[in-house]
């Protein structure tokens, strides 16, 4: 299976009677297709040729992604199928931090045309409960996210979604740019859960992509001081010359003796005003409690073992507020959008590869190698 | 030297001949002496007459402090000596939880006469650091509070405080209850910790005097459900004629089955909004955080193991806000002498005893033997 | 036109072609017809067979109102035919104040079911603006709400409306009840926006039925001094039976010495807390502002003229919040319907009159007269 | 008198005996002296040898201002004698827009010490009320101010702080830049009481110091529109070219259009998030109000008429949230250091001119006739 996943396009469609018209077809034809990449079981990746979506409202479009950003969690479902109790028990199209070109509008579509080229914003929620009300939608225990099971993604090229879940890109940010919407929401959410304000200072443990633009929207929101924290030379050193303004290599030293380090090393004062975590690290958990000032801010935004040893004794009497951060919400993508386009946050030099659609596993077996900081996967190109 | 203390007053002073003057002097002059309840070493105390304290600003008043509760730190440092890093270092009158009559104003004193019957806030922050500035005066790092080492507590005939950290009783309110404003503003804060709203759904574990009045005061928040868990039958049905609106008797099961049988027996929904920890027992935390709903708060109120396994996934993706609670703060100690004088906490019903002066080491013994919910120590009296 | 209101609704329907079927019509028939109440033109209004309305979507529900209060707002249109820029250009169904049964539900509603006894929120927002997806529907710009132009009302016997704008009434609840819940949600969104806690001092400018419902939530979310201000005894007298803790009678005099009176007199120490304006009177406002202390908030939530002369160098020294309230928002119908259910607000007391579906008009005039507190409209029945 | 203003500090001592001494001292004893500005009536100031403030606690220090800027109310105190109920009933020392250097520290001074430069806050709370100790130390009742009655301000050769109300500045910084810290904590304090978040649309009326410094740390809050309005084109192009991304000139025209076109004009959606007014013009605030989107917010920085016609049912039926904004309060002034050090805040091209302690009146005179934008004042130099 691996060798055809090597050399994919023709290879699956000269094996698949519902491809060999595909390779006869016209071109006209071929832009009404809709390649996919599909998960059919961990490690099993083909493409398959899925109905072009229809609008299901009159306030949905549809986006032709041009693309694609792979992260952690796409990863996890191609080599897992699973991520804790979301299981692919169905073959599922991969993808979701993905930018594209409006190609479809319903009816009542106002402010976006055909041509439109727009940051798509993966998940949907239900618009009716509670949390849909109240303005955390990302907590909606309806939300339909591209390629979290049973919910296709965007590797693909038509994918719907409603009008207010696409986001103009300015005229003077590409559509690259535009696929690290997605990521760039992640750190925007996280810095808000966090409540960074001027002045604050901020660590942020893991040096990863999540971790980078954490840096790199802290400073946006005023931090004065934006510590990267990780084991990796290279990366602190990226980190510095991206965002961070100062970094703190970890190594081996119990959590309490690391934090105590970390304060004196990077002049924190009484402790950090906010520390995020990219990491999911265990010990990277342990020193940031330890590291924070009284009253002090945790969020929680990498993903890790789902139990750990936790000081609870010092997050309650430094009166800690330790929060999670899950995707994002309202607002999120637009305040991205915007940071990005106004040079507040810069993506570009987080790209460090980028690879044909029919090239799709390869990104996805990089990413998990560990290679560079951003693949973006282009396509599919008509 | 137990021996001493099992017939204190008397015998201590007449072995004492610092103390045989006090056995003799005329009632005019006892009134000037300072007779205070001493904690020397571990589990050793004696009655001592320690000078009376002089106002050090014309901003300060001196209280007799007529009612003392004892709590399960004061009992702490008398069987250990230390709490965490605080450490017991020389002898130190022990107390804290007091409400008493006015005996001295300085020249500045406005608000307050001699005679006033007023509870008295047992710590005072130093006023000029960045945490008492913004408002989180209970954070500061300069704190001097009561029977927490190196200062002095309240069980003595005369302390020192400034005239904005008592606050005057209504003409209704006993000094009894007096006393009992401490754990009450204890309860207020960890209940705006958790930012409790009208309508919502609270779990508050552990039956004890803070858990119980922390189901007090989340009701006179508007908490519509108020759930109580414990071990404890007993304690289970107090408090549920106390203040919760329903009982959960916790059982050995795992955390997260417990979590579903809270939910379902006492139909919470898609999980509770808030749930304040009142325990401090590792089973009953991972137990609340699998017990709330998305995007709930839960307070660590309880004191208990530095350190415990912790779901730190599930905090993640429900982002929950997870917060200590030290203390209490601007606003707290008035806000529970309202709740008390409104009638909308009751606190007669928690005290279980009271004991007089002389007798105060039996009631360290006896909060330590878990007999009754609150023991007041009387006096000293003149 | 008046005498056939008077006598309306066989006349009307003996006079109307389309409606002599309707006479004839058997019983089961009956329950299809949809007779709603309907204003033509300023002061004109009949009772019209409205189609009966079918479900927009599979989430909606057709609900016959039973019982249905009538505001101010109803009477200005009534008169006006208009407020502000919401001009009646076309017949159109009033009412908005309203509980009634379930009829119909939709194929994916599942809260609720045929039969089941509901308030009913009367206003739909769009659910895809930024105003929507942060949480503040009642700014929505494309709100769907019933008796404002060109929306119709629900003075009739069917009204369809989103399963998740129907509150279910707990059983001891009675209709009568639920339709007092409307008005009391204005009140908890105006002491939501005015951040009432446990301990404040609260005073309301007015003491018509807005006014009332918030003393009486006010308290509910912990208010210590509740002060009810008007120029009417009776109204005065009423609201310190129903909920105010004190009244303070306003007369001819500066706003200045009013404020200065209504501190002195309800013994408002450096100002109150929160002020709240229920009567749109401008002495009102201007005895507001300066009667408040330092850094305390002001909400308005009566309506009256759109400019008036405003202390707003007072406003800025004071660093006051100055909040408008508009309609309800996330989260107020279901605190109205807790808070009325647990008996934290009584809403019984308020209801002064009852007329028929037949007699509405009848209502209308009375509430335009300032007869009574609240008056309900039954039906139409069966 | 006002000849001798004209020609100020020799004339003054020799035609007034008790300065003739002070002329003839020696070196050493210049030192000790404490030159100050003094207004004594209104448009009557001269220069006093007022005694050298001694340390009233061992927390304070006594600065040398080097630097201080003159603001309008220094200038309206200068003309009229007073601003609303502050009335200069004694002759008082002016100035409070100071920077300087450290010439003594109290015993217990930990942070700073003699030498250090230093950014000086000049107003100084009790510390001890309820708005104090819940972080609003700027609405304290008891607030002893720099140059406002009965409390002398900063233009002498020596001023009396604690500690913490001394900021030091950052080697980079000069003390220049240090005495425009006082305007910047105002602007600083808007723009948090505005809660500007990036990607916020924020309109400043008034181009004037604080209205450009708002829009400077506005931008610094990451506002992706800042709007200046003003009447002056000349002051409009300065603020392009400092901070602001968009100017709308002010005309003659209607409150209500002229909220539409600058709407329009600046592409402002359904109308601006934020909008401050630092030009205390009422047509400004009515437009403002006008301006702003549902829900959007407003803050009163400038000083204007009392009392002002004010569109109360827009403000109403918005939603808006409409705030003072007094002064500067917790975290302000460090704010301001941090956002000036890290160049997010740029404060030199706002010095215009600077004169001589000597020529302290020609700085009242300029800024009252409005020429340039900040006057500094040196000195008194040694």
């Amino acid at each position: 299976m691996s060798s055809c996943l090597c050399n994919p396009f023709q290879s699956i469609f000269s094996s698949n009677s519902k491809y060999s018209e595909v390779s006869e077809s016209s071109e006209s034809k071929m832009t009404q297709k809709n390649p996919s990449f599909v998960l059919q079981a961990p490690r099993s990746v083909i493409y398959e040729d899925r109905p072009i979506p229809k609008l299901k409202s009159p306030y949905d479009v549809i986006v032709k992604p041009r693309w694609t950003g792979i992260c952690g969690s796409d990863v996890h479902y191609w080599v897992e199928g699973r991520i804790g109790h979301f299981v692919v028990e169905s073959p599922m199209v991969l993808g979701h931090e993905s930018a594209g070109v409006i190609s479809t509008v319903g009816d009542k579509v106002q402010s976006l045309k055909v041509g439109d080229r727009v940051a798509m914003e993966p998940g949907v929620p239900c618009r009716r409960c509670v949390r849909c009300k109240e303005g955390k939608y990302n907590l909606c225990a309806d939300m339909a996210f591209a390629a979290t099971p049973p919910f296709d993604g965007t590797l693909a090229r038509y994918y719907s979604l409603p009008e207010d879940y696409c986001y103009k890109l300015p005229d003077d940010m590409s559509l690259e740019e535009g696929a690290l919407i997605e990521p760039t929401s992640v750190a925007v959410h996280i810095t808000r859960q966090a409540s960074v304000k001027p002045g604050d200072s901020v660590v942020v443990f893991g040096a990863g992509p999540v971790g980078l633009l954490c840096c790199a929207v802290a400073k946006a929101y005023g931090a004065t001081k934006v510590v990267t924290v990780d084991i990796n030379e290279e990366r602190l050193q990226f980190a510095l010359k991206y965002a961070a303004t100062a970094a703190f290599r970890s190594r081996k030293e119990s959590p309490d003796e690391s934090a105590k380090r970390l304060i004196q090393e990077c002049d924190l004062g009484p402790g950090a005003d906010v520390i995020i975590d990219a990491s999911g690290a265990e010990v990277c958990i342990q020193t940031a409690i330890h590291a924070l000032r009284m009253g002090g801010t945790y969020v929680q935004g990498g993903m890790g073992k789902p139990d750990i040893n936790f000081p609870i004794m010092a997050m309650c009497t430094k009166e800690l507020n330790v929060k999670g951060s899950f995707r994002y919400g309202s607002g999120d993508y637009q305040t991205a959008v915007d940071m990005v386009s106004t040079g507040r946050v810069s993506v570009k030099e987080l790209i460090t590869d980028k690879v044909k659609f029919d090239e799709a596993e390869n990104a996805f077996r990089d990413v998990k190698a560990g290679k560079g900081i951003k693949i973006l996967i282009e396509g599919p190109t008509e």
